[in-house]
């Protein structure tokens, strides 16, 4: 399917989207070589804004990188609990400070907590400016900054605050998932699952089959695994941008997995281990609702187990509390609540079919 | 020209922006009328955003206008100085806290402050919901109501913050001008008699004739000086939405005048006052350029002031401020500040070929 084993080899995706297409260039050291960056860039200045933990490793190269056009960086806390308008203002005061003006670049290089906050900082400052996503986990590379989605939580509810706005390109360095934590590697997972039951079996099918190889981070693995997921969120994202329809199959999970991330407060549980769990319990009443058969929540389950990860959300958050928290996600529309739920493996559908009864048991029993 | 007489009488205009077009309807009384609300609102559910000032004159009314789904209220503090991210998040934490889903409208009723505030928090609530604008003030008939500039202050410039974002209507109704005050209703002039020097002599020539109509709120001359404004406006726009080119002609006045603002305070003066005073300055610089005779600075100064407004800026910034905040300005493409200036009563154009000392020797001057 592909065949990026060296580092010469290079994979672009592109992202359709009429005038505002961009590509998605995926391989190993890529964040060395400036061919997939400069071209990118627009105006004389660049802020690349990284956290604590990713800039040690990657900030200078990535620098250097860019050099020749003015430079500047600012380093954020790591954590989803960060991710908010406070730290998009911190953004803000540096790009003011230091004279960033409507014709400069912002770089987010990190997960899809700092891609998030750098997108939206980007779209508002001046009323928008370009804006490159160097992604550096499994999470980041296949979905978050992929897409346009970009944004930050309030203290009720995860992502309500954000805007869609794409990126001029994102590059994905293969290499960069080396130095991820196997909790952070697992998380990125839980994403790459979900590609394969909403709308690609047979992904999930080699999914299946390579999940050893994918955690031994065998390269090969490793780069299917994120070109087959950005082929499927780019053929989505150019359907429907904007999220009026099948984008939100993406989502499967994630309002389970969004009242687990609020619940537990941000970052103690990873975004990815939320869905995992959330998917999981989307899967048990998908079979509630006569779609799925017992064997296939099975065999998803398993497979969320193979990949380290929860399949059951935490003890501590009441059902009530629960169904409190989904009922203000954001898929819920004039006051129902939609879910994305699957009819098959490879198949998810958005309903609100489900009764709360069912729902709640659901919840109850986890 | 327009003939709104009576509370029959409507004007509509169409921004023309392919499937974000959206009409502005223009005349008395349509605050209480339904007929040009309802149908613009989305969902089962609004939130009319006003201030302390509009609120007790015209919510009522509004709301009375829009019953029939769930309306629900939020009161700002009057001022310029509330225009932050912090204002935003307030409406953020009312619309979470009362379960606004991502199917609800925001109102914005007032003036401009409230306008831009309110459009910037509908285009990031959950990445965008349905928004309506009901303007109070001249200024926000005129200009800041219709176009889509959504925003916020930062504490180190002028509407740093902030969205391209269109409504899905704009209902100006002509009857809330007679509760507002001199001070306001000539600081919207500044707006109008703007239109008329960057692209309609025609227009300039027509306000040279009715301002005393015009400041005795003559409502003839009002609508008519409102439905030319938004009729140069809308045509701006429909041309060049996110400011790629002409649209940059709608700020004469403007660099200089975010300059006052800011160096003032927040509120202090007033933004209509700013351009005023920033508009006079941009035309004695047009005058060292060679392209504005020594009499055509005299007419333009001529008629601010008789529209009771400042032609030069305050003494207390001095000019290396001055200097210092206009560099930051949006207008600055790659580090070289860009000025709209005149060629003519009646010609725009946005240009750098102005050298530093004449600038400065203007703004020096004052």
């Amino acid at each position: 399917m592909v065949n990026v084993l060296d580092n010469e080899s290079l994979t672009t995706l592109t992202v359709d989207l009429g005038d505002r297409s961009y590509p998605i260039f995926i391989g190993a050291s890529l964040i060395d070589n400036r061919d997939y960056l400069v071209p990118y860039l627009k105006g004389e200045s660049a802020l690349i804004v990284s956290n604590e933990t990713v800039a040690p490793l990657y900030l200078d190269r990535l620098s250097h990188a860019v050099s020749g056009i003015r430079t500047s960086h600012l380093i954020l806390k790591d954590g989803e609990q960060y991710k908010s308008l406070d730290t998009v203002n911190e953004i803000f005061t540096h790009l003011l400070q230091n004279r960033f003006d409507r014709q400069s670049t912002l770089i987010a290089l990190g997960g899809g907590v700092v891609g998030d906050i750098v997108g939206f900082a980007a779209a508002c400052y001046q009323r928008g400016i370009n804006f490159i996503q160097v992604p550096t986990t499994l999470l980041a590379q296949v979905d978050s900054s992929v897409g346009g989605k970009t944004g930050v939580n309030h203290a009720l509810g995860k992502n309500m605050i954000g805007a869609f706005f794409q990126p001029s390109c994102v590059v994905a360095d293969t290499g960069t998932l080396n130095t991820l934590e196997d909790r952070q590697l697992s998380a990125g997972l839980a994403e790459v699952i979900k590609y394969g039951l909403i709308g690609d079996l047979e992904f999930f099918e080699w999914i299946e089959s390579n999940i050893a190889s994918v955690l031994e981070r065998d390269t090969e693995a490793l780069t299917i695994a994120i070109e087959r997921s950005c082929r499927n969120k780019a053929s989505v994202v150019a359907a429907d941008e904007r999220e009026g329809g099948i984008r939100a199959l993406l989502n499967l999970g994630h309002t389970f997995g969004h009242a687990i991330e609020t619940a537990m407060g941000y970052g103690n549980w990873l975004h990815g281990e939320a869905v995992a769990a959330g998917t999981c319990m989307a899967a048990r009443l998908s079979r509630r609702m006569g779609w799925l058969t017992e064997a296939d929540v099975e065999r998803i389950v398993d497979l969320f187990e193979r990949a380290r990860l929860p399949t059951t959300p935490p003890k501590e958050i009441g059902p009530m509390k629960f169904m409190g928290l989904m009922s203000v996600d954001k898929k819920v529309m004039d006051s129902v609540l939609h879910l994305v739920l699957l009819k098959r493996i490879g198949e998810a559908v958005v309903t609100s079919e489900f009764d709360t009864q069912t729902l709640e048991s659901c919840v109850r029993e986890g």
